[in-house]
C-alpha cells in the first residue's frame, strides 16, 4: 500500500518554476496542470523552444487521469503535442476558448485522436479519481482563464493559474473573488500562485486603463495606425478595434496567428468586431491613410514577424512611410530588449512616429503585483504556501510577501523544478528530486541538442572555426599534398589570406616534429598549436578542426 | 579659402549618436570631444568592443588641435589608444581625475609618449586655435565631470557631456548652474546634450537618496555584506564605505580595476576612506562576518567578474555562504538582463540574501530625466538643438522635449553618426555624410572582423557546422576514399552517428551525378544537398563546408 500522501511536482523549462507544467499525485493517481513550452533566452543559441522534462510521467501512463489547462498561452498549452510522445492517451479539461486553442494545436501536430478535450467552464466542478476539481475564473491577458481548487484526500489545494485582479476587465468579467473567499473559509491546505511580478509594488493597472492612451494615439495620428501586440491578447484587440471604429477607421488584421485567434474568439463569442468594419490588406492599402488601422504581430521585435520585416523593408505587401504611427502594445519580454530597440530605431528612420510602453501607457501586464498577491493570500488564507511561476528571485520575493501576510517561514516552500513537495497528516515536507532537466527543441528533432552541443555552438559563435585538411602518404609517412586551410567566422578572407603561408609553415613544422605515427596525437597537436598561433598573434581562440586522411 | 562655416560631426559606435566621439571643425581647425569605446550588444557575437570609425580624421592630422574629455568613463576615454593609430600626436585636455584615468589607459597601451595631457579643471578656460574653450562642472556618476562651452567664429556652442542635475551630490559639488545661466544670457547658437533618459519623466533622484536603502541593508545584514558596483562609481564607493564604517564594518576592496580607481581617486582627493578601515581579503576572511564589507565588480552579471565567479563557485579566494547579503548597486545595462538574473538566482540558490534595484533603491541613474532636460534647455536657451548621446528613439523623445520648451521643430536636428551639421551665417543645415561605419575589435587585431564575419558566426551559432572531406582520384575521376564527415554544434555525436551512413550514401549519390568535372560545382552541389538533407529530415540548417582534394 502506498503512503497516504499528496505529491506536488513542479516541472517545466529553465528557471521558471512550475509555469509550464505541474503534476499532482495521490498514491497511484495523478493529474497534470498545464503543459506548455518555454521560449529560450539568448544563451540557448539556435534553440526554438524548451519543453518540460517528462521522464517523471514515464511508466505512469495508466495512472494519469487528465490534464487541466488554466489558459491558452503557449507557455501553458504549447507542449501538449509532446506530451503524447510520452503518454499514449489522456483526456484534457479546459474552458471553451482554451479548449479551442488546444484543439488547433493538437490537430496541427496530428495528435488530436489521442485525446478527448472536455470543455469545463469556470464555475464547473467534476471528479477525477480521488480528486474533486473546481474551476474558477481569474482575469489574465487572455480571456477564459481559470484557477483550480482541487480537493484531495490530503486536503484542499488551490492553484491560481496566471492571474491579475483586474477590477474593470474589457470583457466585464472580473476574477471570482467570492469563490476565492469561500475556499478560504472552507480551509485551504496549500496555495500555489503566480510570482511573475513579485518584485513590483502596488497593483497592476486594469486593461481598461490604457483606453486613454489609445484614444490619444488615434486622436493625434494623421496617417495610418499600425498596432502590434501578442496574437493571443484578445482583449487588447477588442479594445483597440472598438476605439478605432469610434475614430471611423477600418480594421485590417494581418498575419495567420492573429487572424486564427480572432476567428476562434469570434466564433466562441469572446470578441466582437462587426464584419463591416474589417477590410482585407489590399482594401486597406487603397483607403485613405486616415481611415486605416492595421493590426499585426511583432511587438517583441522578432526579425521574422510582420513588424520586424516592415522595419527592415522586407515585408513584400507594403512599406512603412512618413506619417505612419506604429504602436508597440506590449512590454519587452526579458532578452528581447535589443531586438525591440533596434526595430523602434529603424521605424523612426523610415519616418514613422513610434509609440511604445516607455513613452505612453499602451500596455499593462497580465500578472498580479504585490498588492494583488496580498489580496489573494488574504482571501485564500492557506496554511502552506508554494510560490510558483517565476524565477528563484521572484519566488523569494513572493515568499517575503507571504510572510508579511502571516504565513510562518517554515510553512513556505521555495522549490525548483523537480523538487517534490509532500503533504501528509496535514504537514508539508520536501520529498524526492525527480528528473527535471530541460529538453531543448531545435527544428523537428526533440532531444538531440544537449548542453555540449550548445557549448560547441557558443564557441563557434565566439571565434569561428579553422578547418585543416591534411593528406598523409601511408607508405612514406610524409605529407602527400599541401595542407588545405579553410575558415568561417574567424576573420575576413582578406586577412586570412595574409596569414595562410604562416599557418602552412606551422602545420608542416608540427607535422615534422610529431609525425603521423599516431593520427590522434597529430590531430590534437595541430589543433593546439594552431589555436596557440591565433591566440598569440591576435588574442583570439577559434575552434580548430583537423581532418587527417591517410592514403 | 574654405567657407566660413562650423561643422559638427557625431561619430561613435552603433546606434549611440555622438556618445563615443564628436568632432567640431571650423575651416581647417578641428577639435575632438571624447574618444570612447562602445560595448557590443548580443548581436555582435565574440566582439570585445567597438571603436569609432576615425576615417574622417585621416589626412587631417596636423589640423587637429586637441582632444577634450568630458569624464573618465570607458565610453568616453576608452578609445584613446586607438586614436593614435590614426593621429601621430595630439594633446589631451581633461580635469584631474579624468586626466589620471586617461594617463593610465595610454600608459598601458604604450602610447603615453604620443600625447601631452593638460589638466584643465572645471571653471578654467583656454584657447585652441580659433576656438575658446570653457569647462564647467556637471554632476554625473563619476566625479570631476564637465561640459564645454566653445566659442567659435560661427557662434557659441554648448556640449553638456553626460550629466544629471544632482542637487545633493555625495561630493557636495553640484552642477555649475550659474555658468549655464550665464551662457544662456550670452546667447547660445546650439546645444548638444545627453538624451540617455529622454523617455523617463520626472527627475533622476540624487545619489544621496540611496543612503537610506544602504542604511537598511547594513542594519538588517546578519553576516557579510558584499556590494558590487561599477569600478568607476567613486561616489558610490564613498557612500557605502561611510555607511559601513558607521556600522563598524571593515572594508575590503577586491579586483584590480576597483582598487586602481580607489587609489587614483584617493591620491587626487576625490574619495576619503581612512586607511585603518581598509583590510586585505585575507584579513577580511578571518574577521567575524558581521564586521566585513566586501566591495567588488560584477553588477552586470559578467561571467568573468568577481561576483559572476562567486555565483558559479569559481572564485578561488572565497565562496558565498548562507547569511551573506549581496547587493547589486547598479541598473542592468540593456542586453545584460539575462546574465544578471541568472547571477541573482544562483546567489539565492547558495543561500545569500540578494538585494537589487527592483527590490530596494540601491542605485540611481547618472543621467538626467525629462525635467532636468527641460531645466538645461531653460538655462541655456539655445537657438538650435542637437540631441545626442542616445539611440534614435531617445533623440526623438529629447527633440519632443525641446519643442515643448519652445524650440521650433526646424531648429532641431536629429542626426545619426557621420551626419555633419553645419552652421553658417547663424543658420543650421545638414552637410555631408562622412564615413561612420563601425570598427569592431575582437582580441588584439582591429578591423579584421566585419559584418560578413559576424554573419558567419551567427549562422555557425544557429546550427553548427558539418564538414565533409572528399578525396578524388585524378586519374580515374572516382572517389579515392570513403568521405569523411565531421560536425560541431549540430547535434550530439550519438545522433550524428545514426545518420552517418545516410549522409555518406547521399554524398556518393550526388558525386556520381555531378562528377568531379568542376570542383567548385561539386562542392556547391554537395553543400546544398547536405543542407537540404538536414532541413528535410530535422528542419535545421547547419553550415556545410566541403573540402575536395584531388590526388
Amino acid at each position: 500500500m502506498k503512503p497516504k500522501e499528496l505529491k506536488i511536482v513542479p516541472l517545466g523549462g529553465l528557471g521558471q518554476v512550475g509555469r509550464n507544467m505541474m503534476v499532482i499525485g495521490y498514491q497511484d493517481q495523478y493529474i497534470i496542470i498545464d503543459c506548455g513550452v518555454q521560449f529560450p533566452d539568448n544563451s540557448l543559441i539556435g534553440v526554438d523552444y524548451i519543453i518540460p522534462d517528462m521522464q517523471f510521467l514515464q511508466g505512469k501512463e495508466d495512472k494519469i487521469l487528465g490534464v487541466l489547462l488554466t489558459h491558452g498561452h503557449e507557455d501553458h498549452i504549447g507542449g501538449l503535442p509532446h506530451l503524447f510522445d510520452v503518454i499514449e492517451k489522456v483526456p484534457v479539461y479546459a474552458t471553451a476558448l482554451t479548449a479551442g486553442m488546444a484543439e488547433v494545436k493538437l490537430a496541427r501536430a496530428g495528435k488530436l485522436a489521442r485525446t478527448k478535450i472536455y470543455i469545463k467552464n469556470a464555475g464547473e466542478e467534476w471528479d477525477l479519481g480521488v480528486f474533486h476539481i473546481e474551476s474558477f475564473h481569474m482575469t489574465h491577458s487572455i480571456p477564459d482563464s481559470v484557477g483550480f481548487a482541487i480537493t484531495t484526500p490530503a486536503g484542499l489545494i488551490v492553484h491560481s493559474g496566471d492571474y491579475k485582479f483586474d477590477q474593470t476587465p474589457i470583457d466585464n468579467w472580473p476574477s471570482d473573488f467570492a469563490k476565492l473567499a469561500e475556499l478560504g473559509k472552507r480551509g485551504v491546505l496549500a496555495l500555489m500562485s503566480d510570482s511573475t511580478n513579485a518584485e513590483r509594488p502596488g497593483s497592476t493597472p486594469s486593461e481598461r486603463g490604457i483606453d486613454k492612451a489609445f484614444e490619444e494615439v488615434f486622436a493625434n495620428a494623421k496617417g495610418r495606425v499600425i498596432i502590434s501586440s501578442f496574437a493571443s491578447l484578445i482583449s487588447r484587440l477588442q479594445q483597440v478595434t472598438t476605439i478605432a471604429r469610434r475614430h471611423r477607421r477600418k480594421i485590417c488584421i494581418v498575419g495567420t496567428s492573429m487572424v486564427d485567434n480572432v476567428n476562434l474568439a469570434t466564433k466562441l463569442g469572446y470578441i466582437d468586431i462587426p464584419q463591416d468594419s474589417l477590410v482585407s490588406l489590399e482594401e486597406a492599402l487603397h483607403l485613405p491613410d486616415r481611415d486605416v488601422l492595421i493590426l499585426c504581430t511583432g511587438s517583441q521585435g522578432e526579425p521574422t514577424s510582420i513588424l520586424g520585416r516592415l522595419s527592415t523593408g522586407k515585408y513584400s505587401a507594403f512599406s512603412i512611410k512618413k506619417g505612419d504611427t506604429v504602436v508597440f502594445s506590449s512590454h519587452p519580454i526579458p532578452g528581447n530588449e535589443e531586438n525591440i530597440s533596434g526595430t523602434i530605431n529603424r521605424l523612426y528612420r523610415m519616418g514613422a512616429n513610434v509609440i511604445y510602453h516607455s513613452v505612453l501607457s499602451v500596455h499593462v501586464s497580465g500578472h498580479a503585483c504585490q498588492e494583488e498577491m496580498k489580496m489573494l493570500l488574504n482571501l485564500v488564507r492557506p496554511k502552506y504556501f508554494i510560490p510558483v511561476h517565476g524565477e528563484l528571485r521572484h519566488l523569494h520575493q513572493h515568499a517575503k510577501i507571504g510572510m508579511m501576510m502571516g504565513i510562518p517561514e517554515h510553512n513556505i516552500s521555495i522549490v525548483e523544478n523537480g523538487q517534490t513537495v509532500i503533504f501528509r497528516n496535514g504537514k508539508m515536507r520536501l520529498g524526492e528530486q525527480v528528473p527535471a532537466s530541460v529538453v531543448l527543441v531545435d527544428g523537428a528533432n526533440v532531444g538531440d541538442v544537449d548542453r555540449d552541443v550548445l557549448r560547441q555552438r557558443e564557441r563557434l559563435a565566439e571565434g569561428g572555426i579553422v578547418m585543416l585538411t591534411l593528406l598523409l602518404d601511408k607508405s612514406t609517412g610524409t605529407l602527400a599534398k599541401e595542407p588545405r586551410i579553410q575558415q568561417n567566422g574567424v576573420m575576413t578572407d582578406y586577412e586570412m589570406g595574409a596569414i595562410q603561408e604562416d599557418l602552412k609553415k606551422l602545420v608542416i613544422e608540427r607535422f615534422n616534429k610529431v609525425k603521423a605515427t599516431n593520427k590522434n596525437n597529430l590531430e590534437k597537436d595541430l589543433e593546439q598549436n594552431i589555436r596557440k598561433y591565433f591566440f598569440n598573434s591576435i588574442r583570439r581562440s577559434p575552434w580548430v578542426q583537423v581532418a587527417t586522411i591517410a592514403i
